[in-house]
């Protein structure tokens, strides 16, 4: 085996002579799958043909990402083979033909996804056959249940630990570093792993890493969780469930809204996690992920069913998503919004100041710390008396250190066209100019939002402000942006 | 631009330095989507970011897809660019989502796919959508039309033009090869186009390319069609449907059925093809492509009316699909059977040769050159006075001179285990051995099918022989047959 440098992201990727005697006996071409063993480990990579001697005879080059995936150094030997056809795929046929998913079928899917044994393609087909409501509470649960089993799952020394989540389509909604904070001051336990971006500009575990590491293992987590209550890590290095880590990778460019995976996906990392109580915030709003009440109480419905079916009491919680949270959207952009907030600055964005403690009463209720009607008074008091700020410093600290968000060098303000008041926003084009200008992998790029419901805008005045990390990502965010109609919906007055 | 010799089957990949100014300026990243631009015409790729000196810094590596689709020379001057966003996917994600296909949101995703726009994931999700029943009648007739609209079209100088069609699924049948030769010899018009191996072992256009070229352009087609009356030849050569070839790379390998995928594949290449009339056989067995007599009538009437809406006749024929046809699977022994049965061999085998005569019986008949019930006897003459056979050797000459089709290195007989009566054959499973064996990559791999329906066979007897290429091939597809239990079901006598 040999390390070519090569990266193709996730995929893993072999390349071999074409006239290698391994090609010719196997019968092995281009885009063939095939098994790599390395002593006992292996890896399932897409074959490419290399046509020049970049690669000797009897020589396998890696990509990146198989290279990681199999371990070892250069000149180790190891052995290709044909891999098995992928049993389980018969399942996710049958799903597609509309047959519903059995408990074993859900199994062996997600056990083989974990394997690697998956390609691109064939997510992309299992996601699809996913997609809008085609999986029923019973297939929700197989599933859930199925990528909680082949993870991590951690146990803490409490009766009770609480977690949050937002299901997401709301850009800047980054309550997460405010509740973890408040909670754990009043001292409810709150191991928090949260996600990297999928389809948005920016996860909460990216925000948090403009502040500090988050890429925490177990141990680590621990760690920060006895010495603090709480922590804000990266779920994806503790591996809670892998399978939905790597469905995410197909699931972000296909950009599609599925019931049952978003179920699945919030749920095996809350059991894995640990969590016996979960708070879950459902942004409602027409450019929102959930777009009416009616989608919201059935997604909350099926939050609750699943949650129950596995041992965990959920309450969700939905909020108003007609505009942006804050003003920031972009990890290091959101990341001052809460910094605000936390300080008690004059000027902090007092809409996402609310909505933090509006679902931190939740939380404290469900997890005994509050009665009913009492939790909004109590996270108040802590947000206010500057005790959140010092114990969210001390999480950053026990995080491996507090960090100063990334500004961006290049900024361009887009403005109004026109004179009105401010009725409508849409918050997916929003989200589209923040990931055109570099968000959530340049941490420093996003928008300002500057337009919110209900302001009078003069002809000229920005509606947002774009920042960039490159002038590329600058000049296609600003195109994109200057060539939307109705991005703020403007009513004369 | 550099041609760094990587064959990555039919996936574009640009291959650039991470630590290039270019990828710095833009954002470009391992996996972003880029566009190349030579000149006026250009590529959409994946990037692959290269960490080491294979690419030196302002060039862009192309894999041989690329390069080819690019075309040009090394150091040839390009032009980079961030690709817009595929607006038609959005008109996919509304069709996953449950909202029927508008002729105009088709329109829009067959032509993105023809420029290359949609990323494998993008067409697997597409497939996916299209997959089972869910593509109505009307959806159907706009993507068959839509198919016919980006590809060439063309036009015969008669007013009949006749063609024939085998949905598949049933190995063996090879029939194209005899109806041809019989309907030109009778003066009708077939200017026939096949396609290469979708999911089964060989496609007629891989077991016609054993005996002669079959890339023939449309000036070749044209002059062996005036010549002869008829042709058989690879339609992907003529791009008559260029989404159809473009959608079956990924269709292949997820394996997925769709009565409207399957339907404007069929009827767009014949449409493109320049034909009037079309007979289609539809071969229905449990094992085989269409599984029941209520699902043949459903897809029948789907073909008559798409074919009805878009003017050409449609003549659907339903046969016996329980069991392969003739002896060998896989190109060149299918190849085999066939020139057996235009040669009036003493063994060819007779239900390859009945099928084929019942087939053209209704070709003859839907062109007008047999009264309703006089087809069988008319078609049976021309091939039993010899006319068939010197008609196919014309027709092979004129396509480019006849050849002798090759003979496998490896070969392995599976006996039988138990003795009995032949009471069911999996027909899906045999292909997979065919498959395994390497077919159709390997035109000489596949099997000789030795145990039909109602043979007595007795213990250690062949049921069937692996050809191979390659002893890997060999093991793999003899280590599967030997695996599987009923591939060959027998009841005790």
């Amino acid at each position: 085996m040999r390390r070519v440098g090569i990266d193709t992201y996730q995929e893993l990727v072999a390349y071999m002579r074409s006239d290698c005697d391994i090609c010719k006996s196997e019968g092995f071409e281009a885009h063939s799958r095939v098994e790599v063993w390395r002593g006992d480990r292996h890896i399932i990579a897409t074959l490419n043909v290399v046509h020049f001697p970049m690669i000797a005879m009897q020589e396998v080059g890696l990509s990146e990402a198989a290279w990681r995936a199999l371990g070892g150094a250069d000149g180790d030997l190891v052995r290709i083979a044909h891999p098995a056809p992928v049993q389980s795929f018969s399942s996710v046929r049958a799903k597609i033909y509309g047959r519903p998913f059995t408990s074993d079928g859900v199994n062996a899917i997600v056990h083989d996804i974990v394997a690697g044994r998956y390609s691109h393609i064939e997510m992309a087909a299992l996601i699809t056959a996913c997609s809008g409501s085609r999986l029923d509470l019973t297939e929700t649960i197989a599933l859930t249940d199925a990528m909680v089993k082949v993870g991590q799952r951690l146990q803490w020394d409490a009766d009770i630990v609480v977690d949050k989540h937002c299901v997401g389509g709301l850009p800047g909604n980054r309550t997460t570093l405010l509740i973890v904070p408040i909670v754990a001051a009043c001292g409810l336990t709150i191991p928090k792993t949260s996600s990297r971006a999928i389809t948005s500009p920016a996860g909460t575990a990216d925000t948090m890493e403009t502040l500090a590491p988050v890429a925490l293992d177990i141990a680590g987590m621990r760690h920060v969780v006895e010495r603090e209550n709480g922590c804000i890590a990266w779920g994806g290095a503790v591996s809670l469930s892998p399978a939905d880590d790597l469905l995410i990778r197909v699931e972000h460019p296909l950009d599609l809204d599925s019931d049952g995976l978003l179920v699945a996906s919030v749920l095996s990392k809350k059991i894995a996690a640990g969590s016996t109580h979960v708070v879950i915030d459902l942004p409602v709003g027409l450019t929102a992920k959930v777009r009416s009440p009616e989608a919201a109480q059935a997604l909350a419905e099926r939050l609750v069913k699943v949650g129950a079916a596995l041992g965990i009491a959920v309450k969700p919680v939905m909020t108003d998503g007609r505009q942006p949270i804050g003003r920031g959207i972009g990890p290091a952009l959101e990341a001052r919004d809460v910094l605000a907030i936390l300080q008690n600055a004059a000027d902090a964005p007092q809409d996402l100041r609310e909505r933090a403690l509006v679902l931190t009463a939740s939380v404290l209720e469900l997890g005994g710390k509050a009665e009913a009607g009492q939790g909004m008074a109590l996270a108040a008091n802590v947000l206010d008396s500057g005790a959140a700020w010092r114990k969210f410093q001390a999480i950053c600290e026990a995080q491996g250190g507090m960090r100063i968000p990334p500004q961006a060098t290049y900024t361009h303000p887009v403005l109004s066209l026109h004179r009105g008041r401010v009725v409508a926003i849409d918050n997916r084009r929003l989200a589209s100019i923040a990931k055109l200008a570099g968000a959530p992998k340049a941490p420093a790029a996003g928008i300002v939002f500057q337009a919110p419901l209900g302001m009078r805008v003069e002809v000229g005045q920005p509606l947002l402000t774009i920042h960039a990390e490159s002038p590329g990502e600058l000049a296609y965010a600003r195109a994109y942006a200057e060539a939307q109609e109705n991005l703020v919906s403007l009513l004369e007055v």
